[in-house]
């Protein structure tokens, strides 16, 4: 992705292998401060999926990949860094897809180094087919509504959410986004927004409870989210708050688009009921850049996700195209091959 | 209201007339301080209202008829004063009836401190009756989500929502209510959640996209929210975040009460198409405590307000029983001697 920074533009993925050290954009100081994170060892590694240096389904899973091909480097048990990563974050499905890719390419005397490369490489080759496919829902003038941060700071690079929305630009076309700020974090307004900025795409942040009000109106075309979990129904857990923007769209005949690689879709689960929801501190709730906003002994509560059921989703955007969540089992057979360590560049 | 600080207990009410200056408890420092806003005349009351030292319909209701009481004593034009204080928040319905009765009241040659002592009084009167014909709706384990707040600082004392809630404890129920933190002033967070702690009741402050998720799970029996201003169809404008809750409310089947006093009601209006809604400064979205938390070139809209439509509505807690939005209209006459300036203290 492009970051301009002080007037000069690098070039930077989300995460990559450098000099035996796994190198993230440290996404907590965005857009305020550029600073790489550089993790060492698989703790921490480990450590930043669970403080956030990294966040989104897709860069949670090249993370993971990286961190186990530095662990192959330092000769560590694959399996138990392995274990160490499941621990960290338990919704998103692509962390334990790329554990499972690292794993097998390992047993298959892979280089894990390579590996963990084509890992990534394939992250962005999903993410720039999810854009080709999804151009299509944005025309000139449409007025999006997006939640959190599902662009290329929470995949490899280029994004998902952020994917049509970057080829709809590529293209020529003018639309407008309002960005939910999204508490208690705040992804939309600190990471979506310097997305939007750095494109030069216009938009608006908003807090969460105002989306409501615009999609009421009738001052929203279309909602476009990403996913951190797809059961095989199409059920989709995506950041906390997603679910009653589904809900209002559809109560207004708004279409909800999903947009998220096949990687995201857990077909082992039958539907969205069983999908772990991370319970995250209350700290995060009861404060802002370490400031008090409640007073000191009013608990809070934190779900970090939300379900939202199929029959809310117009559409899943993926890599293979726009699929209606009752489609979704079409695409467990190409996704197998990727399964068993066999998956093409090409894909 | 009880307000505990540094261990004693001070009995306080929002806004007084004392030594001929209109006080306030200053909203914008709790709860983390308790500071007393002094104006000494009409601007400094208008500035109050506009900068949200106080908030809430009726709070404001009461501090614009202090207000023209202070006026009155300084000699002031009422009309031009009266003028000012209508351009200061557009949305809520008490701000101009307390014009309006103050007005009459100079009209009869009644005396103004007099005259807004007793609309002061008579909110009170109002908030206490709203208690006693909604606490029937909280029961033993009742799981209420409220949003922004509607207690004891919104109004003169004891609160709209709050009104229930107070007198479901006085009558020893044990109940929870899950607190949205109503971004962007926290007024949830910061003001709703201090009040619970003053009455000892079970809470937890959630972040405003957290609502749909505990409404989904099944985990909230009752929504209890407050009104800036009802359209004869009970069509309510309410904090911005409102309408989104009541959506979804309803899709789950989970009751939605608004709980409001009659001089919230606006009869001239049919519906809530034409209830202006407040934009406030971006600054409030793209800030916090004066920190930004957004890129400094990212544009924000800030509607403070939404309309929620009459049919997702269950009920209207008023001052003279629980009604549905279709039955409003039977609450026109006895809201009308009020109007005229006749209105008694026993109402």
């Amino acid at each position: 992705m492009h970051v301009t920074l002080d007037g000069t533009v690098r070039e930077l993925r989300t995460v990559w292998l450098e000099d035996g050290m796994v190198k993230l954009i440290d996404q907590r100081y965005l857009p305020f401060d550029l600073r790489i994170y550089e993790a060492k060892n698989a703790e921490d590694v480990a450590v930043a999926i669970e403080d956030m240096v990294v966040r989104g389904a897709p860069a949670i899973g090249a993370t993971a990949a990286y961190g186990m091909a530095q662990a192959g480097l330092q000769g560590l048990d694959l399996k138990a860094v392995g274990d160490r990563f499941r621990k960290t974050r338990p919704t998103g499905q692509d962390l334990f897809v790329a554990i499972d890719y690292m794993t097998k390419a390992s047993a298959n005397g892979t280089d894990l180094v390579a590996a963990a490369d084509r890992y990534a490489q394939e992250d962005i080759d999903r993410c720039r087919n999810i854009g080709k496919r999804g151009a299509k829902l944005i025309r000139n003038g449409t007025r999006i509504l997006t939640h959190c941060n599902a662009g290329a700071l929470a995949a490899v690079d280029y994004g998902t959410v952020m994917a049509p929305m970057r080829a709809a630009k590529e293209q020529g076309r003018r639309f407008f986004v309002y960005v939910d700020e999204t508490r208690p974090r705040l992804q939309g307004a600190r990471l979506t927004s310097w997305e939007l900025l750095q494109e030069g795409i216009d938009h608006a942040i908003i807090t969460d409870g105002a989306a409501g009000h615009f999609l009421g109106r009738g001052e929203v075309d279309l909602v476009l989210v990403g996913a951190d979990r797809i059961a095989a129904n199409g059920d989709t857990a995506n950041k906390i708050g997603t679910y009653g923007k589904a809900v209002v769209a559809r109560e207004n005949d708004v279409p909800f688009y999903v947009a998220a690689p096949t990687s995201t879709i857990d077909f082992t689960l039958a539907t969205g009921a069983k999908i772990p929801i991370e319970e995250r501190s209350p700290q995060e709730v009861l404060h802002l850049d370490g400031q008090p906003i409640a007073p000191k002994e009013s608990p809070a509560r934190n779900p970090a996700f939300d379900v939202t059921p199929a029959k809310y989703i117009t559409g899943i955007i993926t890599e293979f195209g726009i699929r209606k969540p009752s489609q979704l089992g079409l695409l467990n057979k190409p996704a197998a091959p990727r399964k068993k360590g066999t998956a093409k560049k090409s894909r």
